[in-house]
This record gives C-alpha cells, structure tokens and sequence, in this order.
C-alpha cells in the first residue's frame, strides 16, 4: 500500500514531506520514478500525463491537488475510479480576496490610471459605480465570493445548474436563468467548472446579454471563454473590461491578442493556488478513508463533471 | 449677510443649488463675481486666490472645502478668521476604501503582472505578505484606516504628534516615536496634514529608517515628502514601489520623473474628494453658527496649520 504524487513541473519536496509526516508508515512514490507500481493504492495528481494512471493496476481512488478537476478527466485513459477534489477554507479565501482586490482595482480605476500615467495626463475621476456583482458558479468559491459581496454592501446575484439559496443573493440556475442573472451586473465573475455543459458557454451570445459596458472576471478556466467572442466583446465596447487568471493554454502563447489587448489585465494563473499546508490533512484524511473503504470527503461527480 | 464660495475651477452649480436648499433666505454669491462684497460674511474656500479674502471687509469665518487647510493658510494675506474644515464620515469611508484597493493591488502583485503582461511574461508569483501597515497621522483619517486595517487582521502601528490610544494599532507620538512607528512596516501611509512641522519632513533619512523594500503610499499633500529622497528610495531599492494621489505641485508638469518611474503609481488627487451632498449640512450648519456667534464645528489650529 503506497500513495503517489503525479504532480508534473513542481516542486514535491515539501508536499511529500508533510504528507510523509502525517502519514509515517505509508510510501510515498514519486511519478515518473515509481519503485513498486504494484503497490500504489492511491493517486494525489494534477494535470497527469495521459497513461500515468492506468500503469498503476492496483490504484483504488485518485485525490485531484486543486478545486478544478477537468484536466484530470479531460485524459483519456482515466481509469473508473472515485475521484477526490480540494475543498479548502484557506484557497477558498484567497480566491476572496483576489476577487475582492480586483474589484477594487476597477472600482478605484488604476487600470485607468495607469493608462494616463503611460500618457502623462492627468485626469481625476471618481470611482466606477460598480454596484451590482453576479457570480457564474454558486460553488464552494462561488458561493463563498457572493456573500462576501453581499455582505461588503454590492447587490449581487449567482448562477448555478441547481436551484440555490444564499442570504442576500438573488440565485439564478439553469440555462434559461442565465440572462437574468447577469443583466443586472456590472461586474460577472466566472467562478464555474469546466465541463461538457460550460465549454466555450461564453459566447458571443453571452456577452450580448451582459450590461453595455461590464467588466468581466475569469478565475475558473480558460476554456469556458470563447476568446475570439471575449476580444470582439471588448473592441464594441460592450464590455469595458476583462481581467483573465485563466487561459486556454497556459502559460498563455506570446502572440496570443490577450497579451496586448489594452482593456485585459492578465494575471498568470495565481488567483488561488493550493496551499501545501492547508490541504495535506485532508489529503492524508482520504487516503485513510480509501484504505478502509469508506467514502472520500469532496467527491466529484465524473458524469457531471465536477 | 451673504455666503460666498471661493473655489476657482470647479462648477459650483450643484453646491450652490444644495446650499440654497439648506439656506433658503441667505445670497450665495459665486467668487470672482461678488455682487455685494459688504454683505459676505461667511466664505467657503478651495485653494483661494491671495487677496480673495481681504475684499470681503465684513467676513466672519472661513470654511474650509476639504479636509485640509495647508492652502487656506498658506495664503500671506489671510485674515485672521476662525477656520473650519470638514470632517465627514462619507470622505473617510472613501479614503479607507481607496487605502484598502491600493493595499489590495500591492498585495496581489497587479503591478508586477502588469509590468510583466507589458513584456509577454507568464511569472506565477504568490501574493506579497504584507502584514504590517504604518499610518502616519491618526487623525479623521489615519485613525479610521487604522482601525480598518487592525479589523482586517493586519499588524497596524501609527504616529500622531500627541500620544494616542486606539485599539489593535501600536500608537508612537512626537518626533522620537516615528522610527519606532515605521520601522516594522510593509506599508508606510502617509496622512499627515501639511503644515510647517510636516513639511519637507519626509526625507532621505526618514526613508532610511523603513523596512528595506517596504512600499510607501502618500494620500495627504505632496509637499510632505522629499521628491528627490522618495525617488532615491525607490532606486536603491529600499522602497519597493509608491502609490501617490497628491504631489508638489498639481497636476504632475509633464517632466515630472514621477510620471515616469516603474515603481510609481500615480492617481490624480482623486482619493477622497468632498462630496457635494454629504458635506452641504454641515457647511450650512456651521453659517448658522457664525451667525449667531457659536462655535463653529471642527475649527483648525491656525497656529499648528490643521
Ligand atoms: N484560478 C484558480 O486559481 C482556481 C482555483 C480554484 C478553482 N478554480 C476553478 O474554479 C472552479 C469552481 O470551483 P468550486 O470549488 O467553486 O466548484 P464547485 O464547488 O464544484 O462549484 C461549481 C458551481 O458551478 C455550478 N455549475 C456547474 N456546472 C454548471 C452549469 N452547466 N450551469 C450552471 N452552473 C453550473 C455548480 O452548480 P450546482 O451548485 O447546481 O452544482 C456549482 O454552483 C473549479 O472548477 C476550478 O476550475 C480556479
Ligand atoms: N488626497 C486626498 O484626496 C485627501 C483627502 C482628504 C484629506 N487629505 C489630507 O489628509 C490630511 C489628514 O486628514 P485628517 O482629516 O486625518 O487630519 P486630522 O484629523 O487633522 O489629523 C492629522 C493627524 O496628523 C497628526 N500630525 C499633525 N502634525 C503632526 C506632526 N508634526 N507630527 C506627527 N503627527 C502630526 C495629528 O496628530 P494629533 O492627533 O496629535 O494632533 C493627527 O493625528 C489632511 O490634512 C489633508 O491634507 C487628502
């Protein structure tokens, strides 16, 4: 019985370590120098190379190292076992306050701003009135960004694929609730699941029912975007403008337009990163639960997605 | 008796529409066009030409527009006149809320990734730790930040010409506490008034006595600081970066280095302007004062200069 780390292009010294701390007797095998793959009950992984699950012919569960679970399902060797995500208060958090940080950025105009300091000019503005935000997503950060806008004053409303009810958040679900949420916002923050049903769901469709003039927020996936809508979406000045954490390809290509789009303001990804020593007892909590048979905590839902 | 409104570059449409609601019986008459200059006898001032004030012979009290009195009194020819300023929980809402998105923008690196987005660069960089702020002045303003700041979980410590006691913020006073105060700062924010003591004082070996790399804000007045020391700071790289809304001299002249500095964010005088219609009570409340001979509401020290 060992427990594995797929984890390509990182650094594990230190996840291995407090994993091996909270978990002292079991092995823990690094990918791609695996010593007993016999052995290898339980796989923690992110963004695995296609087949390096199915050489491990005795894995019994797969614990995701991050919220998002798409890349994991998107190969197509997966192997039909339970798949486990992060649910953690401290990357919960983080997404917050980013979010909260970059609202600020638009409600203060530095993007502005920092365009006129660029031109030397000197025009005072008041603040952006951004009064309502709409949260795409009602999920464990969705939901979590909501009511801390609800609660900072914003009017805010949510979309989901469920019925939802949050104290001070008019919820929106399915497809026929999605215009509704949105057309009131002036600013709509992606906070969804890349799957099947929201693949490339922000058309040019979408962003025609947003508000002339929003701002839109992507910290879930790229994917979810359709870019060449996003820039076409920008140029009509339909939306004012987008800031993107997330992007088809990561890192994203140098000559890709959202690089030097002057209304996007691109972060590399950082939104919330998962916190080594916030997460490795949970961690360690279901490869337990996996080894005894009982059912892993934050289960996704392979059919679904998410 | 007639109220007059000195505020040259400013539509005063508004104000004086709201004035006049306030004060239905009382002549608003608009600087440089004074129809009864004998009859004025309570003045409302913004930045007044020298010698606007003498040719009102019967003047009483001058009401200051903003917060700060440094251009009031540093007119030669002012009359030696109480002075009010406004104090005004609408503006110090506003200014906490600009302090928390700059605080915001410096803590997710967003002039970092712009730089880098600038230079097509794809550099994951968690958020700096900033964990300790330094308000420089605790008054109306300093105080009401330092407290939010302590509410947010920051480390806060301030500085204030008299000893103070708030809670959750480390409080130095008078000229020995102030390494004290900076020394353990990420954030050095300064909101001081401008008078003869604060002038100028600012300088190379203030910013010596920072945390190498700490990050220096200045919302109060530009003459406070030493230009040529906040810029030798940023390049020797004992100051990280600077966020500054007021300089020297207004707008920034374009040859300005400010203008021009990677580590400068500039925002034109923007972070806390009076606002018309939740100062226009206390303006009229204070005419009536000087009316009937009372006390006006948050008189200045002329001789301290706030
Ligand atoms: N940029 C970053 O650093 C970063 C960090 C962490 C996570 N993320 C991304 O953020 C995403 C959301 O995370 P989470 O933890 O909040 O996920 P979650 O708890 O699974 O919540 C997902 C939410 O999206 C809703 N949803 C899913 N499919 C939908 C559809 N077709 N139509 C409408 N609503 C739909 C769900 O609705 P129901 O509630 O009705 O099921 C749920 O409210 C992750 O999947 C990940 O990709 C990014
Ligand atoms: N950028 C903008 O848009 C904007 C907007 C509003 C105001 N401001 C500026 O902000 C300044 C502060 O406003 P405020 O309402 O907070 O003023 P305030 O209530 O008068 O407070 C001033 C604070 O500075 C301290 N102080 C004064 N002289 C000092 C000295 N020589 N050494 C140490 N501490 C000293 C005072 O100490 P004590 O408490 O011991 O007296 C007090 O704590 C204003 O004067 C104005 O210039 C800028």
């Amino acid at each position: 019985m060992s427990l594995v780390l797929i984890i390509p292009d990182r650094k594990l010294e230190d996840l291995q370590q407090r994993l091996q701390q909270a978990l002292p007797d079991t092995p823990i095998e690094i990918w791609p120098d695996i010593v007993q793959p016999d052995d290898v009950e339980f796989a923690v992984v992110w963004k695995q190379p296609p087949g390096s699950l199915t050489s491990l012919p005795n894995l019994k569960a797969i614990q995701c190292f991050g919220a998002g679970v798409d890349a994991i399902i998107a190969d197509p060797t997966l192997p039909a076992l339970p798949i486990a995500r992060i649910v953690d208060p401290t990357l919960t958090q983080t997404m917050v306050r980013y979010l909260d940080g970059v609202i600020s950025h638009y409600r203060l105009r530095l993007d502005l701003f920092a365009q006129q300091q660029q031109q030397l000019l000197w025009r005072p503005k008041s603040p952006r009135r951004l009064t309502h935000i709409c949260l795409l997503g009602l999920g464990e950060l969705g939901a979590a960004a909501a009511s801390h806008f609800a609660a900072q004053g914003y009017q805010v409303s949510g979309w989901a694929r469920t019925a939802k009810q949050l104290d001070a958040v008019s919820c929106y679900h399915g497809v026929d609730g999605l215009a509704a949420a949105v057309a009131p916002a002036d600013v709509v923050i992606c906070l969804l699941p890349l799957t099947m049903a929201t693949e490339s769901l922000l058309d040019s469709a979408f962003f025609q029912q947003l508000k002339h003039g929003a701002i839109f927020v992507n910290v879930a996936r790229g994917a979810i975007v359709d870019d060449a809508a996003l820039l076409a979406a920008l140029d009509s000045g339909q939306l004012q403008a987008a800031c993107l954490d997330v992007f088809r390809q990561e890192p994203l290509p140098a000559e890709h337009p959202f690089w030097r789009h002057p209304a996007i303001l691109i972060t590399p990804h950082v939104s919330a990163v998962t916190n080594v020593s916030t997460v490795v007892e949970q961690i360690a909590d279901n490869y337990r639960r996996s080894q005894r048979g009982a059912r892993l905590l934050n289960l996704v839902d392979v059919i679904k997605g998410y």
